[in-house]
């Protein structure tokens, strides 16, 4: 199976983690965003939409979209053991995703440049757009599982699903952003728990083979 | 089971369709966005959120998030009669999904409101706002589903799935912008298709219960 990944890409992140917590093997083909490698022919002939990630069984079956992948690409692996550490969220943990689908698709790229060259906002209305899409989904998120009864090491119960996957994303994003989580208890608790576990830590975009030297976390 | 609905909310509408494919008997309580009954109390008990659709099962289980309820409230229904029209999308046709994501989340009333009070675009801008990730969005969903060997009558094979109730919905928003589907053929087709099915007519926004006078289809 082939991985097409980039360090800071979140969406790839995402699948980083759940490939890790399936055990799945890869093999893990960068292709350099800011070099505009996913516009390359070779890159379109695999997506043509050119977006990351992408996936390649040996089949040559391709997915797209981190969410799709996140849910089946371990069904060529033995079930007892991806279903070890990692099951499909039952609904309300679906919080994790509608953190993704509320925030995250108005900070991707596409989106910036739209701000960027069709609005011309500056940056610091760059920066604002970003930080009140950041807060409201965390505001949101911690509305989700605070108090609730399916809350519980991790957005549901005691064991990671994708909820988590999806909220770890979104909080690192927040992090990076400087946006401090003191006021969002559940989301700050949950994301330090789901950071501690290997499969999730060596998922980091700071702790990739392609991570810039300079970006490295120490 | 209850589920609460507004004519013209598009989240509403995918789960109207999935209801009615699934044969779902439900009890439809109608929430006037328009009149900020989501803003009262009575319905912030159902969904501090605020947002639209919600489902509340028999047992007081309480849905959010139209991709969730679509896939998963039928599990009290035997499951021959629920699956007969109605099956779970496999991975690829996460294109009609992946619309969703991709468009209609910039669509929404919030992002809109801070198009509107942040940013203080004209209306101009704002229509051009709406125009490019419509636009967007069809041309990434004619890209994955164009020639591609899964897509039949409908997105993925011959019969509808959760890929084209994410699709019509966003289609149903071009074309309320007049936008001019010919140059997308594979999601016209597939657009036309769905929508003659009663399960997909009946769920139309403008042919509800609560829709206004003035714009019911004639």
């Amino acid at each position: 199976m082939k991985f097409f990944s980039f360090w800071r890409s979140l969406a790839s992140f995402r699948v980083r983690i759940a490939l890790n917590l399936k055990n799945v093997p890869t093999e893990v083909v960068f292709v350099d965003l800011d070099a505009n490698a996913h516009r390359d022919p070779e890159y379109r002939r695999i997506n043509p939409q050119m977006a990351l990630p992408a996936l390649v069984e040996d089949d040559g079956t391709t997915l797209f979209q981190s969410l799709a992948i996140s849910n089946i690409s371990t069904r060529n692996t033995p079930p007892r053991r991806c279903c070890r550490r990692y099951q499909r969220p039952r609904p309300r943990p679906c919080a994790g995703a509608d953190g993704r689908l509320r925030g995250t698709s108005l900070l991707v790229p596409r989106v910036r440049r739209y701000l960027d060259h069709e609005l011309n906002l500056r940056d610091t209305q760059q920066a604002a757009w970003r930080r009140h899409w950041i807060v409201e989904t965390l505001a949101a998120l911690e509305g989700h599982l605070a108090g609730h009864k399916d809350t519980g090491k991790f957005c549901h119960a005691d064991a990671p699903t994708l909820a988590d996957i999806c909220m770890v994303g979104h909080v690192t994003v927040a992090v990076t952003q400087q946006i401090d989580l003191k006021i969002y208890p559940t989301v700050k608790r949950i994301f330090e728990t789901a950071m501690a576990l290997p499969e999730f830590a060596r998922a980091h975009p700071l702790a990739q083979p392609d991570t810039p030297e300079a970006m490295r976390k120490s």
